[in-house]
């Protein structure tokens, strides 16, 4: 077992660390917070500001001549572009709009639609909910689909058949950070004809996507978390170059008209990804979300991987060396390879620990059964965060204050 | 015929107008510049900066706090029961959301189930185009659906029969401005058995929706033209009361669960409109949208609507008088109960004296094959501008100047 890590190796690493210029890139947050809330809201890139000044200023000034003389319709696909690298795609093949569930219906859909004569969906019971929703909600209008949903440990390739129309999985789950293989199971899906479609909430930004290395059919994920881009913001959509031309969507609308301008009465699919649009886009929303991709253009992916991976390995060395307190334990995979975006710890304490450890300064999130999330962003986080978190969790946790029953209650998402 | 309205006069009415103060709650525009565009991009509302200037506050100090500690998931209900009454409805009967073109697929998809045994869904050739393409697409991913569309001249009611599953109109035709009778249609819808579903987008806060009196089952609207809401801001959906507990929504969600945050397995849709929520709202457009949602929360429906017909009915008096050039014609039906959001213009400059009028900062849009449209907004506008627009578009109509080769262009949304 290696020594465990002082302060001052966590300095070091950061005064070495080739990222170490990107925190300054975003807005800090409440002094004296430490904030592992990647997973939900990331953190505020400065020039997320600048863009919605210069969007009020067009709104202002253009108005509607902001869709022609401005880049506002052009949005969707330019931010898709820049966000490509980071998730392993091809800049034609990621496009963001709408939210990750609407994005989720349009890939079923598409597999549904590419795959006739199949009719079963895998998925995982843990598969994020709203995942699960979605695909209920279009077996229940469309008919003929079923959804067909794997307990922990039933192995997922053997569920996979000729019937299968796609392997639909989180890429992480959401409670323990587990990272399913999507090289090996998009493999296992093509192998018996079906497609492979992963919802990278947990992952893109955190986590290497390898979309294209991987033969992934489509993906979807949320702009929110890792991403960065904003509370709310718009989510993004992937599907593989070979297939776009076979896809027709079922959410079709007039921004993914091959003509939009020319308003035909019929629908014609835009040339690629485009098709994948239905209405206006969210010119504020995308105006935020851009100051972030910016920075995702800018970084190079396998650095901002490796250090994800270090920050998490570092967590859970501190935990295991007890620095964050008797009675916690590392609820995720300690093989970064089969982690996702953040560290799940668990304690006693659960819900009531991560609501002492907010009034302390310290943001995590709960989620039930047992999963105390701390959300690590490779962006924004500098060593000395950890282990100052480490520590003053260390401090609550042995302060015993959590049982207090204030701490008894709280919404999470 | 009355005598020709003078600038006096315009400004003698302005200074009766018991909306005289609201053009003081919006940004400024572009100095010299007069916006017709309210049917495209409405007016900037003051208190948008600070909306979003709180938003950034919250997205920088709270993050993911902001779920539980600031009104962010509240916003989709908050907003609609703010947009009710403009539209003539409960303020449960409302929600913010998604893009018109999403919630057009929910309202049909919604149709359809409600109506099992009938295949087809009644609309117009007139009907705005991505209305339609919302339609082909839902049918071609459901199947035994069919879209009927009536050319023009063809009677709406005699084309409603037992196999019916909905009317699906736009409540305005997007080039002339001709405004159909929601209360008739919908009756006649009801007739025989189907279900009326309007799009609203351009009427909504410039024309009554009155979805309540009329009897509407299911409405929908765009939140960026006369609302105000912001480029691309979210749209809104409505349904009767009556329906909400009928409808299990294909396009479902985490954010329509009825009990998101304890993430079952299985969906359950939320009480009333909230289970045409779908994914996670967008939380700084919403901020946008907000501000100009209250706006309309504090006029009265009535009077907007009265003002919104006179200054129509003052720039059609201007154009018969000769104000506005030779050769220019009124599209749009002379009756303000038969017109919607904006007063279309006919003139053989066409697009091109659309770009010149923008060159002279008249800022107006084209829509093939002849309509020159003039947004209106009862909020913004004095009746001084109509006239000084009138008189400047007689100007530029009389010099010819349109003609100019470089005006030949230009792409419109």
């Amino acid at each position: 077992m290696p020594a465990s890590p002082t302060r001052a190796d966590c300095s070091a690493r950061d005064a070495a660390d080739p990222l170490r210029d990107l925190p300054a890139r975003f807005v800090p947050g409440e002094a004296g917070t430490l904030y592992f809330d990647a997973n939900s809201v990331g953190a505020m890139p400065l020039a997320a500001r600048a863009n919605l000044a210069r969007i009020e200023g067009e709104w202002q000034r253009l108005r509607r001549r902001g869709w022609s003389e401005s880049d506002w319709l052009a949005a969707p696909a330019r931010l898709g572009a820049k966000l490509a690298p980071i998730l392993g795609a091809g800049a034609d093949e990621v496009i963001v709009c709408d939210t990750t569930s609407l994005n989720l219906f349009k890939t079923l859909a598409a597999a549904v639609a590419l795959r006739p004569g199949r009719h079963t969906i895998v998925s995982e019971a843990a598969t994020f909910p709203t995942d699960l929703y979605v695909a209920q909600g279009l077996a229940r209008f469309r008919g003929g689909v079923t959804l067909r949903l794997l307990q922990e440990g039933e192995p997922i390739e053997a569920a996979i058949d000729g019937d299968t129309i796609a392997l639909y999985l989180s890429q992480v789950d959401y409670r323990s950070a587990r990272r399913l293989d999507i090289h090996a199971l998009t493999r296992a899906a093509h192998d018996k004809g079906a497609l492979a479609i992963w919802d990278l909430s947990h992952g893109a930004g955190a986590v290497p996507g390898d979309l294209d290395a991987a033969g992934v059919d489509l993906a979807v994920g949320c702009g929110y978390k890792y991403l960065c881009g904003g509370p709310g913001a718009p989510a993004w959509i992937f599907a593989a170059r070979r297939l776009h031309d076979a896809i027709v969507p079922a959410l079709a609308g007039w921004m993914g008209h091959a003509d939009t301008f020319a308003f035909p009465l019929d629908y014609a699919p835009a040339p690629g990804m485009a098709r994948f649009l239905v209405g206006t886009p969210a010119v504020i929303a995308n105006a935020a979300m851009e100051a972030a991709c910016d920075i995702w253009a800018s970084v190079d992916p396998h650095a901002v991987f490796a250090k994800h991976a270090a920050l998490g390995d570092l967590l859970i060395a501190l935990v295991d060396e007890g620095a964050a307190g008797p009675g916690v334990g590392v609820a995720s995979p300690r093989d970064a390879a089969q982690r996702g975006g953040f560290v799940a710890l668990r304690h006693e304490g659960g819900a009531a620990l991560v609501a002492a450890l907010g009034e302390a300064g310290i943001v995590s999130s709960f989620r039930p059964p047992d999963s105390i999330r701390f959300g690590l962003s490779a962006l924004t986080h500098r060593y000395v965060e950890i282990f100052d978190a480490a520590t003053r969790l260390g401090e609550i946790v042995a302060s015993g204050r959590w049982r207090d029953p204030k701490y008894r209650k709280g919404k999470s998402i």
